[in-house]
Parts: structure tokens; sequence; C-alpha cells
């Protein structure tokens, strides 16, 4: 089958090579015309995959319109600050589009699947989310995943699609509880992190990630979402992964912020996006929205966005006097 | 307050170092009275605590009777093997017993605090679980837990005499969630380990605690406990962190497996009990007795009881077809 995985980072890079493995025939786009030839020349992507060799026979496309032409299925893998402007570009597209990318648009509140709805309405949206790491996934190691999207054909035919047998794939029709886990999780991550770099111990952590936990599906819930699918691969196991790994980029941005640098600093150095910095101040204002009590996420807002010190920010969250299960 | 602390091994003596900051006079009862002297003597427990100083003026006591006698709190912080043993010297004891072993008497599929209706029937019974290492706790980094007891009066009585700046305990009237939470978490913990051991990656390991997290549950609540409770700090909370943290020692366990080591060698060499090992034969035989489906526990107990390759195993877990939310 004919796929065009929109975005050349490491998610999309290594997608990319999944399903060239599965014996599909992949159209690599990236926004870098430079870079991609760089790829194609060298048949790696050192910035984002180091080590990691690609399969042949790939093309390579900076358009996007002319990337998704013809093609069955699209994987759109861009920052999320990034995804409408991509897939506007590709506005009569009528094909699958599946979503690996985890955000909140902070002007609508939207997940990326909400956006596609708008960008490209003829589109068939799935999204797939779970607990990997692109560089794990590119290995070859053992990961799980789940795809969701409303309509079952669509879910069905993208598990075929990306199905395989290190990489596997469940189903879920709650798309926005999917997107929601796998967005949010992000912004607990930070504060994980925080807690690393701040020297605290992995029980400390531990009780975070239980308390972000109960506040991730209650803010998921009433954002229309099914409850169990945070107790799932892409809520729970999506957030136990990215709070405890070493591989975890929002893990590593907090752990830095936590160890004393400044948050300029690391924003301004980071070779990839650490999706949780925008999520915060999106999910914050989907709480307030949503009139949902969020106490992880408005400390991870207040010092990403209102200069809240980091140890005062953390010492609160552990020392408040709520119940972790409320 | 008078306090006695059953046990004088990493969560005894940890405990009584929060106790004894909390003011109280500290009774510490060892099974080993040589042991014990030492501690006395030198003012630290070398072998469990390494490096971290003891409050002085403790009582060193090595009959268990005696050692209980005029106090109002027990914590009974024995391993689960000599639970049994330890309580019934202290048949007509009427104070509270705060049980922090974890465990599952094979023979009767009972928790601790089930074996001690049995041996201590007078005593007010309440049991402490969560995300902790002794270590962690000892060197005052915060940490949280859970007290739960029947009896709302004996819950509250506890939470007054744990409760620190850096050791927060919630509360809960689910004893036995609770007590299984703990419990069966070690064994899902020996599972992460093989997979650590094996080199899986971390992906790996967060499908497989999402599972397990399902399955716990799910027995838990076919055994009389609340669903919810599984979600809190002695459930989601504890299951992360001891999957995760390289302080487990169920997990450490696990990992000496995985990476070869034979399982006679690795439980002769262990300074203090993997309680996974033991609780993977009860929680079998629990699961059998309850006729519920738990994949992990299944695997976990053939690896251990049953002579099975430890790859295989943790490979079939991974290639399971059932849904991870299942």
């Amino acid at each position: 089958m004919k796929v065009t995985v929109l975005g050349a980072g490491a998610w999309g890079t290594a997608l990319a090579k999944v399903l060239a493995e599965g014996g599909h025939a992949i159209t690599l786009w990236g926004h870098d015309a430079k870079r991609l030839e760089e790829v194609k020349r060298s048949g790696r992507n050192e910035r984002y995959l180091p080590g990691v060799e690609l399969p042949k026979g790939w093309q390579f496309e900076s358009d996007v319109a002319r990337a998704v032409q013809g093609s069955e299925f699209v994987v759109a893998a861009v920052p999320s600050k990034a995804f409408r402007h991509v897939t506007s570009r590709m506005p009569d597209y009528a094909g699958v589009v599946v979503s690996v990318t985890k955000g909140i648009e902070y002007e609508s509140g939207l997940t990326m699947c909400g956006i596609l709805a708008e960008t490209a309405p003829k589109a068939k949206a799935a999204a797939v989310s779970g607990p990997t790491f692109a560089l794990e996934v590119a290995k070859g190691i053992p990961t799980a995943c789940v795809v969701a999207s409303r309509d079952p054909g669509v879910v069905g035919a993208s598990q075929n699609l990306l199905h395989q047998p290190t990489f596997r794939v469940y189903t879920s029709l709650d798309i926005l509880g999917v997107e929601l886990g796998g967005s949010l999780k992000n912004v607990i991550a930070v504060a994980a992190g925080v807690c690393d770099g701040l020297g605290f111990g992995d029980s400390s952590k531990a009780a975070l990630i239980t308390r972000a936990m109960a506040e991730i599906r209650r803010l998921g819930v009433s954002c229309g979402a099914q409850g169990d699918t945070f107790a799932g691969l892409s809520g729970l196991g999506d957030l136990t992964v990215t709070c405890f790994s070493r591989l975890s980029r929002n893990r590593g941005f907090g752990e830095r912020l936590g160890k004393g640098e400044k948050l300029e600093d690391v924003l301004g150095s980071m070779v990839a996006v650490a999706e949780g910095y925008p999520t915060a101040r999106s999910a914050y204002q989907l709480a307030r929205k949503h009139n949902v009590m969020t106490p992880v996420i408005d400390e991870v807002y207040q010092m990403l966005y209102e200069g809240k010190n980091v140890r005062q920010g953390v010492r609160d969250l552990l020392a408040r006097d709520s119940k972790p299960e409320d």
C-alpha cells in the first residue's frame, strides 16, 4: 500500500521504518528540504534516530499536497504547533489520516483529530498513542500502542496497516480519550522530571503519578472521553513510562528545570519539541473551561508560565492536603 | 506514645526511625538477638539501612510478648512467612497492630490482617501500603502511603501516629484492597525485572504494567476488595514505582533471572526476602480459586515454580493476543 508519513522527526521516521518493513511503499514528507535530502543521501536520520539504518526505496517530498497524492494512508507526525498548518495543505484528502501527534491546540482546545476535522474534513481521522519511544520502535524492541477512531472500519484498517510482530496495535473507539491521555501525560512528565532534577525519590514520583492519573481521567471525562480509556495503554501505560524512562523528552525537560537551568535555555537547546510545554498551557485552560480540579497541571503551568519556583511547586504538590485519590 | 516495631529489617527500622522522630518511645523487636545487640551498640542497622544514623534511646527486645507489653501500637514489619508465627506470640494483645508486611499466605489465601484476626483476635488491625522504599523513608525523602482499617477510629489513630511532614499518610477503609494491591504488585515487579534483565525497553514494561493493573484489580475485586482502591497509592502508585525503580527488591530479583542467573542462586544470595517469590504461588492459587484470568501472574508462577524459560515467558506475555485492557 502507498503510505505517506508527514514529519521526518524521530517518531515519523521510526513509523516509516515500521511501515516499510511491513511491505508498504513510503513517501516521507519533511518541512526542511535540505534535511530530507540528507536523509535520502545517507539512508539515516542521524539527528533524530542516531545509529538507525533505514530501509531503501523511499520517496522524499517537501510539498504536502504532492506527498499525499495517491496515498491511501497518511501518518501525521508533525509537532502539534505545526499540525494545523501542515494538514491545511491537504484540504481535499479523503483517505485515512492517522495522527500520532500529542497535543492540544491552545486557541481552540482541540486535539489533533479535532483540528483535522476542520482542515481536512473529508479525511477519515484516527489517532495512535501509547507507551512507545521512537528509538525503541525503530530498533524493533517489542512495543504496544492503541489506534482509535470513531469509525470501526477505520480502526480495523489502521490496525492492519500498522500491526507488526514487535509493534502491537490494539484498538479503541474512544479517539478523544486516546488523544487526551497521550497529550496530558506530557504535562505530568514535566512535573516528574522536576522531581528527578531536584533529587526527590522514586516514591515521591509515584505519589505524583497516582494523583495525576486521577486528574487526567477527571479532565478527560469532563471533555467527553470514556473513563476506562485512561486505564489503558494510551493512559496509564503511557503516563508511567513517560514519567520514569530516561528516554522521555518531557521528563528530561523537567529534569533540567529541576536541576536549576533556566526555562529559556532549556527550550532553546532541545533538538525536538517537548510537547508538555505548550500542552501545559492548553490543559490549564481546558481545565478552567470545564471547571475541573487539576492540581498537578496547575503547578506545572505556574512553573512554566508564571515563573513559579520549581522546588516550591513540587513541594506544594507533594504536601497538598487533599487525598491522592481525590 | 509507646510503640513497638516487630521486625528489625529495612522497613521496620525505617518506620521506627520515623516514629521516633515523631516523638514516640520505640521498642524494636528482632528475631536475632545478636543482630539486635549490634544495632543497639552501633546506633545503625548497617545490614539493611546502610549509612543511616538511628535516633537514640530505643528499647531492644528479642521476646515478642515482652516487646508488645504496654504498647498502644504495634507495627508488624516481619516477612510474610514469619507473620503467623510472630503474631501468634501475642494472642492477647488488644491494641492497634499496623501491618506493613506485603504478602498472601499460601495455605490459607489470607493477607496479613486476615492472619492477625486468627492469631491475635483482640487486636485492632490496620495495614499500611504504598509507593515507599525503606531507604528513602529513612533518609526523609518525601513519601506518601495509605493506612487502611475497617474501623474508622483505628484509621484515624494510625494516621495520627504515623503522619510526618515528609511521610504523608492517607486513609482508606478498604483494608483488603490496600493489602492485595501491595502484595500482588510484587509478583508483577518480578516480571518487569525479567523484562529489564532481558534488555527489553521501557515501553515493553509499560505495556506489561498496564495489563497487570487490570489483572490485579480484577483479582482484587473478586476477592471482595473495592476496585477504586487499585487506582490509588497502594495500587497504581506502588505498582509503577516497584516496576521502574532501581531500589525495588522484587524488580531486582526478576532482573537477575532475566540476565540468566539460576533461581536458586538468586534466592540464596538475597539479603532480604523478595516477597514476589512466595506471593506468585499464593496469587496463582487465589486466581484459580476465584476463577479469574491473570496472565501476568500465571507467567511469573510458571517461571518461578515450573521451570519455564524466562525469555519465553516474557515473550508469551508481550505477544498475547487479548487486548491489554481486557
